[in-house]
């Protein structure tokens, strides 16, 4: 018994753009052929995932005739349920049409953001016919490179006058759907409006229903911005907005690569497990990654079953890790409690002219070592299998 | 008359930290004799400077006896009212003092929280009886290198905790006081705990009381994570948060340089006036930066006057961007309103369903070109002194 | 009279496959419609430019019948004649076919190798053909992902076969060709093999026939490694190696943007202006950049034009800054020659011996100011238009 | 027995400025006491290192009398044979006395340059008398912020002056010493001027006595350009220029944190190992980090010996990773020889001719997927332990 085998008890999923990916960039042309949705349900099925993710138009091109589309879900539907797989979560494509070209929500054409309403409420449509609970937003064309059109201001308004509207649009629905914001500094656009998971939190401040907005922090988006991305998970669980979240890797201050989860930092994959494990977030572990494009479809199983491993061994590693009675004295010794004064102080008049005047044992409070580089090698032994 | 020449209706404010920089770094000793408070005064003032900007140990150093304090601090303020300067915003240090080596507000030893509190306390009231009526924040130690550590979400709340009291503590005394968040990635720590202007906006909505607390951007520390600071602060505006201002120059990706206003990149520069002088802030426009390891103190008063010439230049530019009428026409046809459907769109399911089935004209939507190249170029040539 | 009206005497040069770039990026459908090559050559010339340059695939798409292609070369080369152009430097596509992508010299794969030396040289002869004198190597898939595949040392060692190679076929043809390799750190690969300037030419040193090989160094690619532009040229200068060079622009840390020349930072563009017209370069001015993805195909005319405008309004301020007496006090303040000794020193080992004793004045030397705030402040407001 | 236990055979080094230093940084006040070389001595040898290396000023104060710089350094002689430690590399400073605030050997001030070459060479007899056989040079201050300075081209030529000197002098004494150029790409300066591994390189290839100078490349400085440090490794190798090596830890696109060996990316140092052990490199393997700032003198030792035993852990991975069946079989199937062609290719007019005229299965060629995710995967589990 292999204990890293997938199962979809470990809630893994994938989008249908991620596996499907036909590995084309900037520079190249694909070099893999496109895969039938209803295949990759099949093999994702059988590698252990737990569910598929898509947009819109992954399924259903844009401009089909609604007997087409509704042909094309019935086919899909029907895929998932004699395979086992499930669709938590759904997206729409406002970023491949060249309609989009200078921003959807935050077009200064008010006629795209209409149309970029009209098609995210069809999307939602869809991924609610699918089951999904969760709808993603990746702006992907919202942002900029030229400020001189002078819009920074409008487009941050124009986008909380569309996730307001599509919240009334859910309500309305009656559709039991949660909104996920995908941050992401830079590309395709040169700047990005919402640029990383503290903008998203902050933005989400400013809605008219915040209750009905999360966030769907991604490990690369945030890594380019050469932010942590344990960091910025702990964010989004702290202001109780961590509503999905997409798993892969990337190096810093690079393109978007979306790397198997793993690929790049095994430390950072390491903390982002431990939190996700630990911290009570039961939502889908999503991997919004690709194979390299030098690979042909051998390597995108290779690709996907590797994101799902990796995944295991390190959950495995996090046990560990809470059961090394080395490491749990470090932890225990790390953290000190103040003999005089409970935390979180409590403020009154008399307590804050005490807490003014108290004497502090500075030089004792310098001196003392936190041992953060023992737990730090303890950590890094731990990852290499050595203890 | 030179129209570049500040006055201090022009509103400019520097550190005491920053035009009394030594000149040290990681690498070197300091090249500069430190400057007494009461010369930075008067120097300023004679530049055209409205006001200066202080760290409770920039004047009266950690550990002076009351009497020594109120003695530095009357000196100081006869300096002030001598030369026409104010003290509009105050601050506190605490991340130079080894305490602090593994935060203030987030340190794992909770006497660290307490000090640190009890420090921010009396640095308020110095502020306060400077006239400061802003109070900022930058945690410099409030980060981390060591995720093992295991706080991550402790952190936020510990710091969350010692916010909401500090509230307290400036209504409880009747100070007429606002907080700014100064957010920063990295350096000195790894990894800050409030590494964006996002990420303070997300983390104000946690607070008791999130009228009280705002920002205070920083154009390098944006920088310094690849961000455009011009978004940044139109963030801060969208969210009513733009308390103070932090200008500066810096490259991207690098250690913090702190350089003179526009040294890097002057249509960031540009683009930052001009939202700032277009946009209703108020506030003072505080260059924290600093003169060059390399120069001595004529250098020191060169960088005083570059960094408010060049905001001058830049708004006289502004002004000029707004009257010239290629720019005025190019603005015009750049945004678009949709003649079937107001901005932003009611919802009703009446509305919501016609929406859905609205045809637009696709093709025409891709085909339209917004001008984009024209409009940067105009303003590139526009900076350059050439239309 | 527009005194910034490009020239052909200004020896501007676009390649091909920058203003007939269709507007496709990763995440987006093409923009806009290609453009025919002679076209293309029509509209320069009415621009103002003096040459055109070209990847073999450019022009003949591959696979194209040995009279195809003659007879597309030949209606090329009436167009260039038509209208001026010349074609000062070609190119081989080794990046878009899926046959290259895990490299082409450095593929691990022999037979993708020499498929790469044939594709190289039959575009040599092309290139040849159309009057090129320059041919440049940018290796866009030579580089890696995955270091596990352990052919770092022989990818260089096979990059070199296959460079040396290309020289004897050059020299055999009896063809008047330089190469010029054009390095980039990542992108579309993790990490490229020569990723900047300097490895270029680390590796030149390593060639057979290093006197024939030199650099096609390029802003934007110097940029992405957070590298600067004008340190990058004077390094290939100070070699004899700066064959050609690609002028456009780019923020740094993150995906290839090409921005147009000057639209991100005029400092570095000033400065690049600088070099290229003080330092004795005679080649092309070539813009390796292309009109935003927003842009229809006005814009990118506007593009092409604001490349050259730019460029020829720097080159003044650059004369302007050599007229100008302040500055050139600067300047001049800035060096000090020393009294007692000529530089270079000429080793002996008296003189060595003397020099080891000498007495320094290092109090006098620490106290010295270089000015540079001020002639740094000086160049700002020169660029600005208000000096 | 612990197999990852270090000992001197495995040829560990440290700068005494790495173990010693004090824990100061731009924003903080030192954390720790300095510590006495000899103390340092006495600690690495009961750790296992094999020796220590060391800047002039590290051990003998500038401007110290002839006397005390003799007793100073007996007992440092003293105190190394009494522990058998050897002194592998030494290096002077030039980067911390305001001196050199604007340049060493690259100053506009052509005293500084004399003196830096005077310090430099009773750096170098130090060095020789300790028994150092390499000589370091970090170029710290070699760099701008200001290009208006002029001097871009001037630096590298007195740069190359100042080397050739030294080797001059070096040769003239008779030591037995190879200069290593340690590249950084910036910080303290804005833009250093041999940024990268490359950049050395290619100016080694300009100096008078290129045999006697090569590389200390860093593994932190070349990834703070976001540049790969095992492809920067293998340039230095495939130039022959691998004379020393600093090994560390570091994330992208941010100041020097110089951390502990393996502390961030277990990859990155994984291949950096498996090139030292494999490519035939026979010097130290010198550790140029230091421990956090936050920790005491016990998290100094932990930090040294957590360097030494993750290196030792990943050579031992390394040995594994050459000895596993699977690895050997993907990499095997990862190269492929050219059938009807040897490698490298011989130029002759006629194989010429008849390459250019071969047809090649390009279709063939474009399907073959190289099976590099799974042999990342491979290498991923190797590392975690689990194969």
């Amino acid at each position: 018994m292999d204990p890293y085998a997938p199962t979809p008890a470990d809630r893994f999923t994938f989008g249908l753009w991620t596996v499907a990916n036909v590995g084309r960039d900037p520079f190249g042309e694909p070099t893999r052929a496109p895969l039938d949705p209803t295949y990759v349900v099949a093999r994702l099925a059988e590698l252990g995932a737990h569910g598929v993710n898509l947009h819109d138009a992954d399924l259903v091109p844009d401009g089909s005739s609604a007997a087409d589309r509704d042909r094309i879900v019935a086919r899909f539907r029907h895929a998932l349920a004699d395979h086992g797989l499930v669709v938590p979560m759904a997206t729409t494509n406002l970023f491949t049409d060249p309609v989009f070209k200078d921003g959807a929500f935050t077009s200064a054409d008010a006629r795209v953001r209409h149309y970029a309403l009209a098609k995210t409420m069809r999307a939602m449509d869809l991924g609610v016919e699918l089951g999904a609970r969760t709808f993603v937003f990746w702006g992907g064309r919202e942002g900029a490179e030229v400020d001189a059109g002078g819009k920074l201001l409008d487009a941050l308004a124009w986008y909380r006058d569309a996730i307001d509207y599509l919240c009334d649009y859910a309500l309305g629905q009656g559709y039991d759907l949660r909104f996920a914001l995908e941050p992401k500094p830079n590309e395709p656009r040169g700047h990005a409006f919402l640029p990383t998971v503290g903008s998203a939190l902050g933005f989400i401040a400013t809605l008219q229903r915040p209750e009905m907005v999360g966030l769907n922090p991604e490990l690369a988006h945030e890594t380019m911005a050469g932010l942590s991305f344990p960091h910025a998970l702990a964010a989004a669980l702290d202001a109780g907005k961590l509503f999905h979240v997409d798993l892969n890797d990337q190096l810093m201050s690079r393109f978007d690569q979306d790397l198997r989860f793993g690929a790049e930092n095994l430390k950072t994959a390491f903390f982002t497990v431990m939190l996700l494990e630990e911290a009570g977030y039961a939502g889908p572990r999503h991997f919004d990654a690709h194979a390299l494009r030098t690979e042909d479809e051998d390597g995108v199983w290779s690709f996907a079953s590797g994101c799902m491993r990796t995944y295991k061994i390190l959950a495995e590693r996090a046990r560990r890790f809470r059961a090394d009675p080395e490491i749990a004295a470090a932890l225990a010794a790390y953290r000190v409690d103040d003999p005089e004064a409970a935390w979180p102080p409590r403020y009154s008049a008399e307590q804050a002219a005490a807490l003014k005047q108290r004497a502090f044992d500075l030089a004792a409070l310098r001196r003392r070592g936190p041992g953060l580089e023992r737990l730090d090698q303890y950590t890094v032994e731990l990852l290499l299998g050595v203890r």
